[in-house]
């Protein structure tokens, strides 16, 4: 496996898709349910939009996003506060590509130091608490001499949320001093209502919201993430850079349906309520793993106590199960392996596995 | 209709789709056999691709291109000669990136110089002679100064192609002097089969060749183009300054089934040598047409003689037609219009319009 493959999280390619061969994919982090069938009913609509070139301004998909956001979040939006992407990957990069020094938690998902390195911006890593909370005395301390911080809400690969409370002083911070605030929010539908950061966009011009259809609605294929903030100079100087037409009829389309399927969001919450209650009690029980974190979001990081994560990926491996050695985030070792949570026929052919490990 | 739309090649959406209104896109040049039937028939597969994250590395994608290439131009290719993109748009911008100064036909597609002014790149116009040929000795005159040159094949309004015994003293001159040769090929399938320059690559590194599903298989929407070259270090430079994971599942699977519809690609070759041949002589028996340029691709420029290009606008879109106007390419004024080719029974509906105009 590449470095590559490696850094973007087991790929499945090489040695089970490629190969024919049948691996069950507990490195990715996408919601079991698949993708929302009101998607798959209108496809046809999409072979009319795919035979034109799409709105040059996104305008009825914008209109989407805005009424799923209000729906859910009571958000009040307009078309200028959202900028879409590409995947979040390219809102990502898009909002370090100014940043000159930033603040980024450790571990943190590997595209934020990649952006970073890509546009030349210095990488301050504040680490988390050894129960994997943010040190915010940290993070305002870091911040002093950067001008950005990026943040994961929940935060991969441990799953943890930000303090409502503590994170309102780096708001107060970085409004003040003009720096930029990231909140990566592609996991946020997997965690509890209040635990986004959505309400502070309006009063914080120095927020940045970043979403994805990815994670939640099962499509990471589809290729689709936006950026929301009211800071109507990021968003400028983000369309200056962007390319037309970055986003694609598929796209477009999945929005439509995907974002008003209200059974498929209610039976994804029930689903992630559950398992994760489940698969945390359950690894709880695992005589090889040391520590499970708390998580809010749809994986589950643990610490290992009688193997490294070499072994036990190997070992599950021979066993048909694809799992995320964490050895490779900035601040983990290989103690540290991460589990996606899926539908209970899969997640107990993991912790049986898992139990069976000698 | 705002700047960003007349740029982008008359808008229908603002006035016509978002109106609800139908509007027969003249301004547009898709192939009118649409969708391959081939995508759309096998789309239950890409409901199981869009699920997982896209191979990194794209192989098969890449494969299939390899093949298709091989099979129709007899190029033999490697996956390291290939860079994808989002849309070709995303090459273009990729190709003229690290470009200080650059040599642009005039008129040309817009997003050349779109691209430059985001890059800080200086722009060296050439002005295409009267009959909207390639001016090759001023181009190469200009080169002296420039360190790239980029050139429509067909070129963009006029649909000219290059000539093969003059294009190769710029790519003499180019690989000596260590200058980049950008050749965009979107519309090239819609040419005579020896119109390409795809032979020169192996022997020139100085060539990129930009090429996309866009036009001749009718998916602007999918959102896929690729480059082409024997140039290392230019498609290193490429892939470090992507996003990941830049192609969707559903472009993915178009180029699997599209590349390979046989039926489609000689039906549609069929077409555009006889409506080609239709339009130009019912153009050229047009009262308020001065001149009809010919063209290697599936539009035509055209000079106005008694009316400009605005008064033709309003006339058709009163008569439920979007023409473009082409008096915002450099080096064209009032005077000109482009008209995409479409099936007959659109043409003749253009083509009857066009002589009811008084």
């Amino acid at each position: 496996m590449s470095n590559e493959e490696f850094i973007h999280g087991g790929d499945i390619y090489t040695h089970g898709i490629l190969k024919g061969k049948k691996l069950i994919d507990f490195s990715s982090n996408i919601n079991p349910l698949g993708v929302p069938s009101g998607f798959k009913e209108n496809i046809e609509e999409a072979f009319e939009m795919v035979e034109r070139y799409p709105d040059i301004k996104y305008r009825e998909l914008k209109d989407n996003i805005i009424k799923y956001l209000y729906k859910y979040w009571g958000t009040t939006l307009e078309h200028k506060n959202l900028i879409l992407g590409n995947g979040a990957s390219e809102i990502i990069d898009l909002s370090i590509r100014r940043l000159k020094k930033v603040v980024i938690p450790a571990p943190a998902f590997s595209e934020y130091s990649i952006s970073c390195e890509k546009w030349g911006c210095e990488i301050i890593n504040s680490a988390l608490l050894s129960n994997m909370d943010y040190d915010y005395e940290d993070i305002i301390l870091k911040l002093e001499k950067a001008d950005g911080v990026i943040l994961g809400n929940p935060n991969n690969p441990n799953g943890g949320i930000l303090n409502n409370d503590k994170f309102k002083e780096i708001l107060d911070l970085c409004e003040e001093k003009n720096k930029l605030v990231i909140v990566d929010e592609a996991f946020i539908e997997f965690a509890e209502e209040n635990a986004t950061v959505i309400n502070y966009l309006k009063k914080y011009r120095s927020l940045i919201i970043i979403r994805a259809l990815t994670k939640f609605f099962a499509v990471p294929g589809i290729r689709f993430g936006y950026g929301i903030t009211f800071n109507d100079e990021v968003i400028k100087y983000m369309n200056e850079n962007q390319n037309p037409w970055n986003i694609n009829s598929f796209a477009e389309l999945c929005v439509k349906y995907a974002l008003i399927d209200e059974e498929y969001i209610n039976n994804s919450k029930a689903w992630i309520r559950e398992e994760k209650e489940y698969m945390l009690k359950e690894l709880n029980n695992i005589n090889i793993i040391r520590k499970v974190y708390i998580t809010h979001s749809n994986y589950i990081l643990c610490k290992l106590k009688t193997c490294d994560c070499e072994e036990l990926y190997s070992y599950c491996f021979k066993n048909g199960i694809v799992i995320r050695r964490a050895n490779n985030f900035i601040g983990l070792n290989n103690e540290y392996v991460r589990f996606a949570i899926k539908n209970r026929e899969l997640n107990d052919n993991l912790i049986n596995t898992l139990k069976a490990f000698k």
